[in-house]
């Protein structure tokens, strides 16, 4: 099994990064294949614009998804695309690694996301959800927060669910190319716990890699339930 | 009334970079201060990090949130976050516009938010939600995207909820800040849609900005619904 951590803060000494490094340690214990795309390290461009195209389908008016398709056929998206969609495909399982800014991925991911998830290759017209272009590998978030683990457990807690808030990142993006999507791993407050507690999540966080064929993945729409015109088959009372 | 237009498309002659036009002229034709904040044009630079700060409080060990604090009370944020703070904090209504890349903000625009919306200023310790820091502004999301409005529009919908796939950016970032949050103005499947199509959406989109005070604001959590560590006072028996 190969691995691919994409891995995004900017403070090398951070428990982020440490969360990371214990992730690739414990998966090559196991002696799977582990590569890291550590975006600030990288120096990566989160910006999606017309240079990421070589020769344009359309030089005069920029549609994003229709160049991707354009430039994987014919081998002209730019190099660090290539590289990142390169590590993607060899990869069965995903893992996004980052601190929770603004309840979402800090904008250096936001671009990895934007630039090589590209149209045509992970999803494009009714190729998404569960037959999305990804199908058949495993994605992860794993992230570190601020706020403290009931803000976020439950309906009814001050930002309701984890999952709620990452929304359009498991669902949206992870779930919509296809994969499988695991569980996120979440290490909370941070910037506050000692060191013991920290310990005790990197205890957590290996033993979690170490087993994963032991995590209930979370469910998704399939396209099987909807129309052509992707309206639902059976409307649920509550639907609307 | 100061209206601040931060616009995220890199292609100028877009349908979202026209919703962005229409949006300066209307609110010009009422009287109003308008900024753009033109992302793209501007190479504005999304990815925060250490040059961000020119004294640091801590050289050897980046705390990005700390560093902002210290920062702002210095007066020594770089120039580009200054610039985009000063506008933002002379401005009554904040407009975020772009296409909805994978059911969020382009990463440009997710940079704005990481590096602008500082802490201390916008939030900090017990001061977010209804005591955040931008208390009295008010904010709208304007977007374009290439989905129908029924794969969006209800729970059972193939996505869901638009305001759902939001929720990182309607709660967890403008009502978090304690700005009043104004429902999202969304056109759909914009590719695909003729020119009388697109004609009626700028029409609709200028009869909002025209008539403001009419549109309920979203609804958001109260802390004094909270305790001190953030848990509710009263628990939903859905909570859990």
């Amino acid at each position: 099994m190969n691995v691919l951590v994409v891995h995004a803060h900017p403070e090398p000494q951070s428990f982020c990064t440490a969360l990371k490094n214990r992730a690739v340690e414990a998966l090559e214990n196991q002696g799977y294949g582990v590569t890291v795309s550590d975006l600030y390290a990288m120096k990566f461009d989160p910006v999606s614009g017309p240079a990421d195209f070589g020769a344009r389908k359309n030089p005069n008016y920029l549609v994003y998804a229709l160049e991707q398709r354009q430039g994987q056929e014919t081998g002209t998206l730019a190099p660090d695309i290539r590289a990142e969609i390169d590590k993607l495909m060899a990869a069965d399982l995903l893992i996004l690694n980052f601190p929770l800014y603004w309840f979402s991925v800090p904008a250096i991911l936001k671009g990895w996301i934007d630039r090589v998830l590209i149209s045509g290759l992970t999803y494009g017209g009714r190729r998404f959800y569960d037959r999305g272009g990804l199908t058949g590998k495993r994605a992860m978030l794993s992230l570190t927060c601020g706020g403290r683990e009931h803000m976020l457990d439950a309906n009814d807690s001050i930002h309701g669910r984890l999952t709620d808030m990452l929304k359009p990142l498991l669902q949206g993006t992870l779930a919509y190319t296809g994969m499988t999507v695991l569980p996120p791993y979440a290490a909370y407050h941070v910037p506050y716990v000692d060191d013991a507690v920290r310990a005790g999540y990197l205890a957590d966080y290996a033993a979690r890699l170490a087993d994963l064929d032991a995590l209930a993945p979370l469910s998704f729409p399939s396209l099987d339930d909807f129309d052509e015109q992707m309206r639902p088959l059976a409307r649920r009372p509550n639907g609307e």
